[in-house]
């Protein structure tokens, strides 16, 4: 039977689940802990979601694999489906009824057949957001990270000047998860403060393993005046995580969207027919 | 020994909490869920932090006995402590760092015995926050109530006028909770809109039990073409609380603020020895 490839949009708030990413047998081995191995993850959520709706076993591929905690405005994933009646709005809207309430698909569209959430991927933006003020935030606990020591911002936008451009982020990434380079481009990182918000901007080609989380907490370092702005290049030079800040947490972290290259999208889909 | 009665100004998320109000025993009780009764309480949290940090047993006397999941940004409180050395600054962030971080204390200041959050109290505003849009939003879930039909504002805002004044509000009381009269003053009933957050603002000298929410589920039908705005005088009339519309859920609500009466605040207290 023919199908047709959609691409998903999603936003969701990371904190009632254990990241992104489907692990295999959690439901024989959850013990209730959300935020433990084996919780719930938003691709798990969202799997049994469509096969309520589509009535067929889906498999969900996601452009990103956010960690337990981290939230997503523009999360994308790509998924087959035989060539059916539903619009796409009609699919997005029945799809969101069985959706927990803090996961949403913003969007569906059709795709050709070659659009890759993962590999069609060209650029990414995260955001982190740090709510700098002496008292936290009770409203938004989960959903910012709370410093209280007055930032320095121009030191910390100086720094974050330092990590564009193509580098080895080495001292920026966790170890493990392996890959083959550790270099990366970083088209763009800024720091802007929005009353008590501070939100680091990182845009690039591709991200290792915490690396917007390791860049966060060693522009925090920056901005409190524990380190000068000045020593990113060393740090970079070091190629060696213990040379870098510390991990800021997950909660903080946003991934803002996702660009696709231009040739898989937006072009309807004429050769349905010669597949299967 | 001579005491010294302070007023603490709280905000707190509802969501994790059964209200307000301590329950007597309910440590005995506890299942681990937190929205049914004998799970934490606001209060009680508030007292716990307190006597960590003033090694004393407390009684906190809140202004407002907000209902379960109902959020505050500026609750009342008032308690008495022997005559310490602790500045109510340093007071304020020794509470704070022992209380989770969905509550916050954000002031305590001295105030003459003759405070009292409950009596003291001349004026209260409401907020009920709606996030007006096609969908909901997957960051504040617990924060607003989603309603997704496009409203009539100035329809809402009509009605609300309707409420201000002094009127027997019985129609806008859920029954029990024994007290004397249903007449209260709204001082102003106000519906402003601000992108997809539709706030609906009360102020007034006192408010029966969810009145606010009654009122918030009644221009809710109001906006959305459910009933006419000028059907508001009639509702008040019947008395009768099958006359208004439902009973909007909690988490949409916010204790705004407390105002009180001017002689019981801001004067020092002189008198320190002559009681106890």
């Amino acid at each position: 039977m023919p199908t047709q490839r959609y691409k998903l949009t999603l936003a969701y708030r990371g904190t009632a689940y254990h990241g992104w990413q489907e692990q295999v047998g959690y439901a024989d081995t959850w013990k209730g802990d959300r935020t433990a191995p084996g919780a719930p993850t938003v691709q798990y959520a969202l799997r049994m979601a469509m096969q309520d709706v589509l009535r067929h076993p889906v498999t969900v591929v996601g452009s990103s694999r956010t960690d337990a905690g981290v939230h997503a405005k523009g999360q994308v994933a790509h998924f087959d489906t035989p060539m059916l009646q539903i619009p796409p709005e009609g699919m997005r809207r029945a799809i969101n009824a069985k959706l927990p309430g803090d996961i949403l698909v913003k969007a569906i569209e059709p795709v050709p057949d070659t659009f890759d959430a993962i590999r069609s991927t060209v650029e990414k933006r995260y955001q982190y957001v740090i709510w700098n003020a002496l008292d936290r935030p009770p409203f938004f606990g989960e959903l910012v990270f709370h410093r209280w020591q007055t930032f320095d911002i121009p030191a910390m936008a100086a720094a974050a000047k330092y990590l564009e451009g193509t580098h080895d982020f080495a001292s920026f990434a966790k170890p493990g998860h392996g890959r083959e380079t550790t270099v990366r481009t970083v088209f763009e990182c800024t720091v802007a403060q929005r009353g008590p918000r501070v939100v680091i901007g990182v845009r690039g080609s591709g991200f290792l393993w915490n690396m917007v989380r390791i860049i966060a907490g060693t522009l925090v370092d920056v901005g409190s005046g524990r380190l000068a702005a000045d020593t990113i290049p060393q740090i970079l030079a070091a190629r060696d995580r213990s040379a870098a800040g510390p991990t800021s947490p997950p909660h903080g972290l946003y991934l803002q969207w996702i660009r696709f290259a231009a040739q898989s999208e937006n072009s309807p889909r004429i050769d349905a027919d010669e597949r299967g």
